[in-house]
């Protein structure tokens, strides 16, 4: 009766890109450069390190291409940025990012106040980005995130059918892997499963990514949801960094360190060590001193059970 | 391949019990029924009301067979009470409670520093209890609650098929209900699915309760996960008060009013009417001044797919 969980998950940290961006610090590159340093030491494997947009516009993320060169240099590093369209896809290309995320909001008005484009027109951009890819023999690999995909605070609900219509279309443009994103946190377990499942009918193995906001507390029962879908690879962010613009007070991203310990609790593997993490929580804090940090486990540290060598043998 | 959820759930207050035992606040009795008629205004059905113990060891409670005289007035309303033995029992069946809750902690360490017990002597107390209440003629169900079931602070892990082994002693002693409890937020979703499985095949409708506490960032997901395996009943606490004695800062119960959310986001019914909840944890947080309240969807309010009219037809 119960379902199969997988041995194994992927996390991606994107403290550097949808944390940041959202927080007034401008965090030094030298310290990003630690960050990265130290979250591979940690044991991730993937990290989104910036974006590239116009650094009038995000001054916190203007050195994404110095941070991308240098994540480059870790070995077995996943570097991954954001690109908001044929221009940012252009210095990714440039940059040899191995992969770039396209954001394309389901919500027709989330769309265009944040991209002054429809969805449909994030999607024939998406063509322009995978011709530009192709023709310049590129290996950066193309990734979208279909956000607001449960919902938005400015349009409301947001049709199944549409987010289902925008995998179909975002796939024949070219997106080689599609996440489905609860960018305000409007997302509940239910939605999660029959939205992943139905997405896994269109869209296969190219569904790659589960991002999750913690906004009203339910960030890691949706993780869980699709987990039990088939789901093997999450977005995260260390300390839960950035907050919810819409919602003073409320987490942002899930926490990493959270995602890390629920996985843990479930014997599986995520490849990163959780006291290094949350040293490096710790460091964060120092750094965004007068920024508020987010997520749970910190505060009560891991059950005894998770510690004593006596708990595998236990829990097997 | 999605599980079917249930159209209803039923979710007991614990906070008058297990929230006010554990804070330093003595909550004056006029203040409980306060609670109590709000509660039922709100719609809630069951609440503990207290617990039987020594006054002099849990002065908040003292006041118990008052609490239960005024919320047996209360039309529809299951009051419930805590005994942690056979004295107890007799006060909880004079005063004419709907039921009584004896908790049992499978952890033997837990059961010593608490009761004083070993769990088998426990057993043989609710035997006690069940023979004394059958020769009274009373109505008074009997419900135990396996405490420390995922897990304890002093002993560490609790080897599930000792669960399984007290679930069916206390079942045989003459207990009508038995719940699972997470008493020191250990569970994690597979534990919570696998012992509710477990449980069932022992104890059938006669699993009664989920009771989860949120400590380290889990506890919508394990009411979830409960929830798939068939569970309808959970405890829950206003305000998430009283917090974890052995975390400081860290959630005890999970809050009743994130619990409603979970359930109304995934449109289950509670028949708990969540702005009522809302202000009655703003008065709440009068009353316990200096004490902290936790939970998540106080900070960002619900989705504005749950306000809007609308939402339903896209739900649906």
């Amino acid at each position: 009766m119960s379902p199969k969980f997988p041995q194994q998950v992927h996390l991606r940290e994107v403290g550097l890109r949808d944390g940041l961006q959202s927080i007034a610090t401008i965090l030094p590159t030298a310290q990003k450069l630690e960050w990265l340093r130290a979250a591979h030491a940690a044991g991730q494997r993937e990290i989104e390190v910036g974006s590239f947009v116009p650094a009038r516009l995000m001054p916190q993320l203007a050195d994404t291409a110095e941070v991308v060169a240098f994540a480059r240099t870790l070995p077995g590093m996943e570097t991954s940025v954001l690109v908001p369209n044929l221009k940012g896809a252009q210095l990714a290309i440039a940059a040899q990012a191995d992969s770039m995320l396209v954001p394309l909001s389901v919500s027709h008005a989330h769309s265009l106040a944040n991209l002054r484009k429809t969805p449909d027109e994030v999607v024939a951009e998406i063509g322009r980005i995978r011709a530009e890819r192709d023709a310049a023999g590129s290996r950066t690999r193309i990734e979208v995130g279909l956000s607001t995909a449960f919902g938005c605070t400015l349009q409301g609900p947001v049709a199944p059918s549409e987010v289902m219509r925008l995998l179909q279309a975002v796939l024949d443009a070219g997106a080689e892997q599609v996440g489905l994103a609860d960018t305000v946190g409007y997302a509940d377990p239910r939605m999660v499963r029959e939205l992943f499942e139905a997405g896994r009918q269109i869209a296969g193995d190219r569904l790659g990514c589960g991002h999750f906001h913690d906004t009203r507390g339910l960030g890691l029962a949706n993780v869980y949801a699709a987990l039990e879908t088939g789901v093997t690879r999450f977005d995260a962010c260390l300390g839960g960094i950035g907050g919810c613009p819409h919602a003073p007070g409320a987490s942002g991203n899930v926490a990493m360190e959270d995602v890390v310990y629920l996985m843990r609790s479930m014997q599986i593997d995520t490849g990163i060590d959780f006291d290094a993490l949350m040293a490096m929580r710790r460091q964060l804090a120092i750094w965004l001193q007068g920024e508020s940090l987010h997520g749970s486990i910190w505060k009560a540290g891991l059950p005894r059970t998770l510690l004593a060598p006596a708990a595998e043998a236990v829990a097997a």
